[in-house]
């Protein structure tokens, strides 16, 4: 008699379509901020036909914008729901949250992307979109798991509860509203596009804007005026530096193998109307990184006292002194000690199905995670099977090999994390 | 009895207000691009009140495209006219120019103005507002000088051709369109703000967009990406480098006391969607000053050859190289010699009445006369009241006295170049 693992691993090697078929249709539909119905729509399908406990509602601003951690400036959340749904237990095993966000950065310049960005194109082995990777494959990830335990007749003790929220991309709104409905648990997991790493650590991160003023004047005397884009380029250095000297501080050897542990991305500028005339106004807007073992508001001080240090030592910024909002996203740092049991759950599933030791790193970017561990008190890894580096970028994709895996891995995590009901 | 200068003197002493309502009302209808309509009105309505031959026409495209000299990217004229005016001469003396710009550029950030940019405000002895200084108050100043002729009763032998013309802050498809009309003379003044200094000579000038690529990817790992912002720093230390080279160049004594006689301006940038994402693309757009010595032509040449040079030397730009486009507008530079007939007449008019020599300068930006002296091969002179430093800033202003007292010079030159009729 085959061992449940055998089943569920027969069951993923004949059913692979499913997951592949399920992401492609998630990609097809353009999932911006403001746009996530059609796309929560094919997921909402999907859990409805796997049976499990709905609970799909809009996020209520009023009920959240007094918590310390809401951070979202959305005007409205209307036709576009969160998305819970559980896999009762039978009662006695661990809880788990499998997180995932449907929202998706837009698409850049369109004429660096080979294909239509909302295609869903498969080549060999690859599915393409904006999304493919960061992160409806690993939402995929998750419903072919749940999936092969149901279809397999596995289970479970614990509740599975599976989340598939908005707003990840611009600060967390989405998961602090499942947080705050009530949805905690023994543990949980995001698959987040970690290259197939485990992630106990999460760095957090925040987004600012910087106003550079300057004063304008008609460019063929411009030496009358003074330049909010040359000041703004003094900005971008004094930046770069301070990027130096955090970095420089990471002594984590989770973060060993990351060029820039925490990095200062400058996302944005837009300065200047008239190619003739002087600007006299620079916006700058960015992502800041912080360093798990660091707060938000530590890391916000040492930004606006490098600002306060450039106001003082140039003459045109003490006199007309550089202006730091922080607004849009916020994503609290998350941090979970390597030997939590969910972490050796995790890590001995990922062992026993590829054969290899899993890499176990700090994460480089902000995910839901610190939202469910600090607010929702609730360990948390991120592991997924998403790339990385095509997140946000061009021809964004995912190896759906590396799909069907983390599948598998997450099925026997929850096999061992929320116990079987014989 | 009086001479005809006193005559004129003590008419512009007792009528001073006729040119501060003029200027006032003018400068009260916002005339951006595309908007001129309403303070052409008020121009049209005072030429028609002084009863000039009056040539009103909105200028075709179609006519114009073709020509070398048309630089434009303006779809629509309509309901935006050009205006020619004539003091038709009794015959025999030599005929003049007058040249004004209607249009004004844009505004800025209106917080940096102390009142509402359209005010047409008068405060000790100042009026208030955008395109006060560059250059309703010039054009306001010609009329007042046409008027002291008329009201004084004195008769030219030559035509007075005054022109307001639209597009002057955009490569100059107004004059270019009077010029093509017919509209040529033996001499043109044009009362751009000159700080009351006598411009022979001025600087051509043309408009640049540089597009820069860089490879998008997460903020999070923004190492995996390349910043089309930090590539456009590049791009910006670059051009300020060949701005140094150029400007060192330059030995026309005329551009001795001009910090920077041929500016490179960058007048905007805007780069990114997303705080947190590697921006892929930025663009770049300026100003070229061009030398009266120098072509159009021959300058572009430098620029996109010191481009080319920086796509071969860094490897980035070398796989995703930058490109430049030359638009919008476009002003050819022009040269007259300091000893010409109207150079002599101008300047002599001015030691008169102000019992100083004049200072004699190359202009620091483009203007129309570039197009009347290349392709309507009429000699140009530049003498305004406007003040330099306050063009296309917040609270641009212009000193009345000034007006008046270039309103007097004007017309002096006007009874010397065109000889009175007795």
């Amino acid at each position: 008699m085959k061992t449940k693992e055998d089943r569920v691993k027969n069951w993923l090697n004949d059913n692979r379509n499913r997951g592949a078929k399920l992401l492609q249709l998630m990609v097809q539909e353009n999932s911006t901020r403001g746009n996530e119905s059609g796309a929560q729509a094919i997921v909402i399908e999907k859990c409805r036909q796997l049976g499990l406990d709905l609970d799909i509602w809009e996020i209520n601003n009023d009920e959240l914008k007094n918590h310390p951690a809401f951070c979202c400036d959305r005007q409205s959340f209307e036709g576009n729901p969160n998305l819970v749904a559980v896999l009762k237990g039978t009662g006695g095993g661990k809880s788990i949250i499998l997180n995932g966000h449907i929202d998706v950065v837009p698409v850049g310049d369109e004429k660096n992307w080979s294909h239509d960005p909302f295609s869903g194109r498969i080549e060999k082995g690859k599915l393409f979109g904006r999304g493919s990777t960061d992160m409806k494959g690993g939402s995929a990830a998750l419903l072919l798991a749940i999936e092969s335990l149901i279809e397999t007749g596995i289970k479970l003790k614990g509740d599975v509860i599976f989340q598939s929220v908005i707003e990840e991309e611009s600060g967390g709104a989405g998961t602090l509203a499942a947080v705050l409905r009530g949805y905690r648990a023994d543990g949980a997991i995001i698959p987040e596009p970690t290259n197939m790493k485990i992630f106990p650590k999460q760095q957090g991160s925040m987004w600012f804007r910087i106003t550079v003023k300057g004063r304008a004047a008609h460019g063929g005397t411009r030496y009358e005026g003074i330049s909010a884009i040359e000041k703004s380029v003094r900005v971008i250095e004094r930046l770069q530096q301070l990027e130096k000297d955090r970095n420089a501080r990471i002594s984590d050897p989770l973060f060993d193998s990351i060029p820039i542990p925490i990095p200062i991305n400058i996302g944005k500028i837009n300065s200047g109307e008239w190619p003739s005339s002087v600007p006299d106004l620079a916006f700058i807007e960015g992502r800041m990184g912080v360093a798990p073992d660091e707060t938000i508001p530590s890391a916000k001080l040492e930004m606006e006292n490098c600002l306060q240090e450039l106001n003082q030592c140039d003459e045109w910024f003490r006199a007309n002194p550089l202006q730091i909002e922080w607004f849009g996203g916020r994503w609290i740092p998350g941090s979970l000690e390597s030997d939590h049991p969910l972490m050796k759950e995790l890590s001995a599933s990922f062992q026993e199905i590829t054969g290899e030791a899993p890499v176990i790193e700090a994460s480089p970017w902000g995910t839901d995670g610190g939202i469910l561990s600090s607010v929702g008190n609730t360990p948390v890894v991120v592991f997924g099977p998403g790339i990385t580096e095509t997140a946000h970028d061009a021809d964004e994709h995912i190896e759906l090999e590396d799909l069907y895996i983390a599948s598998e891995i997450i099925a026997r995590t929850l096999i061992k994390w929320c116990v079987v009901s014989e």
